[in-house]
């Protein structure tokens, strides 16, 4: 069960550069490509002749050329050229699929073309703000994308799963967490105050040494599957509580997950931040430690969905902190009646607010 | 089909030292843990909120930390802690397991809980009495328990599989064999009279150089799966077979197979000598050697698996030497009917006699 | 879905010289082995006994000696000894195949015993024969034997697969193409006039420098699943077209495929050639140059075998360039009718006829 009518990521636009790149995405193979002239197009990645994939060819001007026996197919998914004859097969077809390019992601629509309108593609724009510094990259997760979005909505695994990089003990602990829902989805804040930094942020060298810091996350989700989390810390008593969030550490979590299938995600991410942006070794610092973070959640995210295999996705035991997580699975769920009632379009469309 | 009502080793006391050790057994996920007060437990290896791993978190205190959100279970499998909360679920309770240490192995019963007396643990004294010198290890056997037991039971394999190690030519073609029925199992004598010394013996230096021996194993199988072998060689005619057997060579080796599911078996074994028993060396050569022999029995064993996966386990060609497994599988089977039958604590359940 | 009334190549005959070989083939799992008088045999890889794959063991004398509990089986299946009792359990036998050795390949007969007539074995004298020199090996590859038969059949491929080694774009491009029906099979002509020649006939130094040539392959199909091309290509406007093949480069391509089940296949291969045939180094070259070639086969192959195992095998975009496929497959359907009908002798087993 997917959200078809919905613009979802499939690569980086850096990832299409040099070759076409083949994704599954909501059960269907997909090769995405760059024309010679620079148009990016996505179709069905199998060639109609003999089947093999188009991934495993080249672009040809503005086609794909089959790597077994030379079929060309354009970006509409026709085949517009077949080297050992001058007629094309009229039935030579695949499907093609809408995208577009925004925030260094290329986007791609499964569902209904007349209603594929980039204007709702949701709203990264951290990504490529020019006074913030993102870097980021892609995790091919065996778990399902629910079980990544409850990971995201429910920060207390932080003081658990990281606690050798982004979190500490203090930060599952004794949080406060206000959830409150917004347009087709939920955002989830929680404020850690008078705790230790964790060591990712002590290794910035951005924060007074020593210091206990007050520590925000504002998560905010939206249905299907896009997170961004607006995380940061500041020296206790210098107003972050109060709204003073100019100072410290300001960090944007970038979360897109697009399914593979129901138990693999495309994970896209990326941490945009506002301070030392031109500094490299600080890019390499983030990039080195989120990564490392990415990989304990994958590892208990795939352990999990093992687990879930075998007993079921049971919530019997929510807690509390779970609040965004379970609000997350009912917009996922309000957002896949609707899709399936046809009212596509209204409710299950949407340009998501900025946070 | 398992016997349930039955103590199986789970693991050796050493494994569970430092930290909790995952094991499917009967097709049930356990985590063994021994908690900071020294006490051993053993619960259901899956959290009740989320449903990961507890093998995954860590011991603290008297419980088991889940390490992605830091539920603290018990060693009866209730919830006593939640990071980020006061309130305790009322439901957060997953399965607990008697547990038992003997012989330096973890013993645990996945039956009646209330028939698990730990004084029908079976009879392993000799992995720990003070006069004789064990060691032994843990195979993992992707080849059902079943075929593990048979292997014990017919040691004509022996000078087939094990040329390199414990046996040779003589010792497959020349034996005399007397099984008879004991309480629970059956017990299988098997003489070869003035043969040659396996290279195990021979690398021993126990045995005067270049003579003969007559060489025994007396196999105690009980069911489910309890195999010790009294075996060993000397020289012949110093009257061994009259029962002479205080000099030469004179081993037990240890086996306790524990089914992980039909088609995989944890398997325990310990070799223990009553001679040069504080000498590394022959610890180090005992212990290498055994191991090879039960790396060649684990490849011949999963193919065997693989090949019964696809023909059946057929009997219709048993041969004489078959005596004991074909014993064996029957004690088994009549386990199995008193098992099911509700005769437990009966026919089921008893003391292993000594060998 | 086989045909079974055929001989098939099980393995080369050096292949069998030091040990037994063990083979899938129409999902029967099949030992060969040499016994020590020399004769070969052919026997289901199962010991009757406890079903162990036999060729974990040993020839011994005219038997092959199970690697379990030492039992002996003849060439026809038979029991013969066991080491640990004198009586043969009358129903201790296996399937025996019958078998020859011809030009350097053992063949098998899976079918009716009174029908497997060594004279119906297919032509490949060309690799054994001494005036050709001919090198060659056997690949197994994942995908089903009529996409290895497709690949042969539609040599417009090798512009496209093998540009690095055989192959170049005007060979893809500009083939005539002439198919005509033969005895069981199909024999395609495929000639491209006036090309550059490819990488690999460039490295012989046989042919003269910088000159285009004229190319030819004819193919030769014989179901279920042997081919031979006898390809090569000389200087333009030496009379290759007109039918003077006695210069330039002459190869013969042998291919043998052998089902191991639907989804995968035993493809035995090799290449002879009429020039420089004492030369090692041309032995070196063609043997590399072909074996790279094939493997960019196999991995076209076993990721169309993939695609058709989702999508199924879909010919309603056939090319011109297809016609060798098409009734290749027309054959090899025709044969399968004709053996379940009974008409075997007649219709499915022949003599090829030379090319």
């Amino acid at each position: 069960m997917y959200i078809h009518n919905c613009w979802y990521v499939i690569c980086w636009a850096r990832d299409v550069a040099e070759a076409p790149v083949s994704r599954e995405i909501l059960e269907q193979q997909v090769v995405v490509f760059r024309t010679e002239s620079g148009l990016l197009a996505a179709v069905e990645d199998r060639c109609p002749h003999r089947h093999l994939k188009l991934s495993m060819g080249q672009v040809v001007g503005e086609t794909i050329q089959c790597g077994y026996h030379g079929m060309q197919i354009n970006a509409q998914g026709r085949c517009v050229h077949v080297p050992s004859q001058k007629a094309i097969p009229p039935r030579a077809r695949i499907r093609s699929y809408p995208v577009a390019e925004r925030y260094g992601w290329v986007w791609i629509w499964t569902g209904d073309v007349e209603l594929a309108d980039p204007a709702q593609i949701p709203d990264f724009h951290q990504l490529t703000d020019p006074s913030l510094a993102a870097v980021g990259s892609t995790n091919f997760v065996k778990a399902g994308f629910r079980l990544l979005n409850d990971n995201l909505l429910d920060l207390s695994h932080v003081g658990f799963v990281h606690t050798s990089t982004i979190g500490n003990r203090e930060f599952g602990a004794n949080a406060k967490i206000f959830a409150e829902k917004i347009d087709g989805g939920v955002r989830v804040s929680r404020w850690v105050i008078d705790c230790p930094p964790p060591p990712t942020y002590e290794k910035t060298g951005h924060l007074p040494a020593g210091r206990n810091i007050d520590r925000w996350s504002v998560i905010r989700y939206t249905a299907p599957s896009f997170v961004v989390i607006h995380t940061g810390g500041a020296e206790t008593g210098t107003g972050a509580p109060e709204g003073r969030l100019d100072h410290g550490i300001n960090l944007w979590v970038m979360n897109a997950m697009t399914p593979a299938n129901e138990k693999t995600t495309h994970y896209f991410w990326a941490t945009a931040r506002n301070f030392r942006i031109d500094d490299a070794e600080i890019d390499a610092l983030i990039f080195n430690q989120v990564s490392e973070a990415f990989e304990e959640d994958k590892r208990v995210l795939e352990a999990q969905q093992i687990a879930i295999d075998r007993h079921g996705d049971d919530w019997s035991n929510a807690l509390q902190a779970d609040v965004g997580s379970v609000e997350g699975r009912r917009c996922l769920e309000r957002m896949m009646d609707s899709e399936m009632n046809g009212e596509t379009g209204q409710a299950t469309i949407r340009k998501s607010a900025h946070n």
